[in-house]
């Protein structure tokens, strides 16, 4: 298969056009979304639908969290994340595949409809987790594009699938909310440097490789205009394209962050060998086996 | 003397009720301030002024702050201060001391103006410094309150400074802007832990000592029930109580964050031996000697 988005093989980065749609042959008759939400995404790679969950829905949510986080607290496997430094759970992953809640949750027709109207077809789940950013030592993640990892590390083909996180706490522009280039999307951003095998193992605590370079960032704000921050109260979604780039700063804040986090991918665009050539990331990271399209539940 | 504000004495945090007035004698007639503003400081323990210096007032601000941290690029001198990786620098201090553009800065009858106002008697430079946070990679600042570690480790009596802090760059929620709880300037915490000597060496890096504890963080966040951020555009002037508690989430964003600091100490205030019992840090932190009151200038 060709390789679209080649990454990582130059001693300098680049940045080229993207290749696919944004959006798959769908209109407003195709789903929920009305025209000028559409067009916001395919213009600015991201659609933050604000109380998309109810404040009933969200403790329910929240609780379930806090139940899989406490069932998995003494747990070694490793889809389950902890901090860089000390032993608390920051995500755990896989939740569509070993919890039952969140496998339901994960089929939900008010958020499948919508990553069915954005990819144009059926759609699988590629990676889920649910996240926990403490209060008072939430760590910063720099800025990156998910696609960019996928491609290279997972197969992922083409850009054809998005990012959907339920917001489960209160997000204020000071406890670290996530941060888009608007219109990042639009192009690819050609990482510097080659992908050791088994680097899964540390990027899902701190990225080190398929980071773009100061001066693509730069481009690509200045193409976008701002950057904008995904604030609101819980119980709010964000849908955000594969290859918006996006990241967040610390939280010295006493406020917490969890969000619930699906990656639907279109049904379509299955995995195929990783375009870095090294050895697959494991099913946790990156489902390849048994994909079935979602039937939306209500 | 007796020490109103002990700290770092016990094995456990302590919250006690501040001692000192916070606005003092002063009122609309007595400087530039109105009474909205002067109740505003009081309410909240802070005071930010947009556009107090003007965009060409700010471009040659800016300037100077370059020239100066280029003077200094070569400087090995305790008073320059890296950053903890890297050889970047953060911040020049005593800048009202050793740089003459700096000096006349600091007697600028726009601000000297508001300090002798907000502190009641003519006021003096206790600290300066111009610091610099790069684009990218800014590291947070966790929540302190400066008067907690100017009692302790300079011998400030009582709580009668005010910091000033004239932003150079644009200041948004997403570039590490200073984050504020309002009212917790009412409070006096005490920490918990003994101060090493020459602690300074490694505190203008990063603090260890003299660090609020969670509980009393949040205590003074539900009195103040949010958190500000001294967020807006460039020539913009933050006046902050010497006991407010502040800190800053870092900054992944491409747009570096600079600015100028002075601490007005009122006249009558002057540092006596440190309450820690420590030897005084040295002059470039805390000015002990040759102190005489500004005669502002315009």
């Amino acid at each position: 298969m060709k390789d679209l988005y080649p990454s990582r093989i130059n001693g300098y980065p680049k940045i080229i056009n993207r290749k696919d749609p944004i959006i798959y042959n769908s209109t407003a008759n195709d789903g929920p979304l009305n025209q000028s939400e559409l067009d916001f995404y395919e213009d600015n790679g991201y659609l933050f639908m604000p109380n998309l969950f109810s404040t009933d829905e969200v403790q329910i949510l929240q609780q379930e969290l806090r139940r899989n986080m406490n069932d998995n607290k003494e747990s070694q496997e490793p889809h389950v994340i902890k901090e860089s430094q000390g032993n608390e759970i920051r995500s755990v992953f896989d939740v569509h595949n070993n919890d039952e809640f969140f496998h339901d949750l994960s089929s939900h027709e008010r958020i499948v409809s919508i990553a069915q109207q954005l990819l144009g077809s059926q759609v699988y789940i590629n990676q889920s987790r649910i996240n926990f950013k403490p209060g008072f030592k939430g760590k910063d993640f720099y800025w990156h594009s998910d696609f960019e990892t996928w491609h290279m590390e997972d197969g992922m083909p083409n850009m054809r699938a998005v990012s959907c996180s339920i917001v489960l706490t209160d997000n204020y522009h000071y406890n670290g909310p996530l941060l888009l280039i608007p219109g990042s999307h639009k192009y690819f951003v050609q990482c510097v440097g080659d992908t050791p095998d088994n680097h899964y193992l540390e990027s899902l605590k701190m990225q080190n490789f398929g980071v773009p370079d100061h001066d693509s960032i730069n481009w690509l704000l200045e193409k976008g205009g701002k950057i904008d921050s995904a604030v609101g109260p819980a119980g709010s979604v964000l849908f955000f394209e594969s290859n918006t780039l996006h990241g967040s700063n610390s939280n010295i804040s006493p406020l917490p962050r969890s969000n619930v986090f699906f990656v639907f991918n279109s049904i379509e665009n299955k995995l195929v060998e990783p375009f870095a050539g090294t050895t697959p990331r494991p099913e946790f990271a990156a489902n390849r086996s048994n994909i079935k399209p979602i039937i939306p539940k209500n």
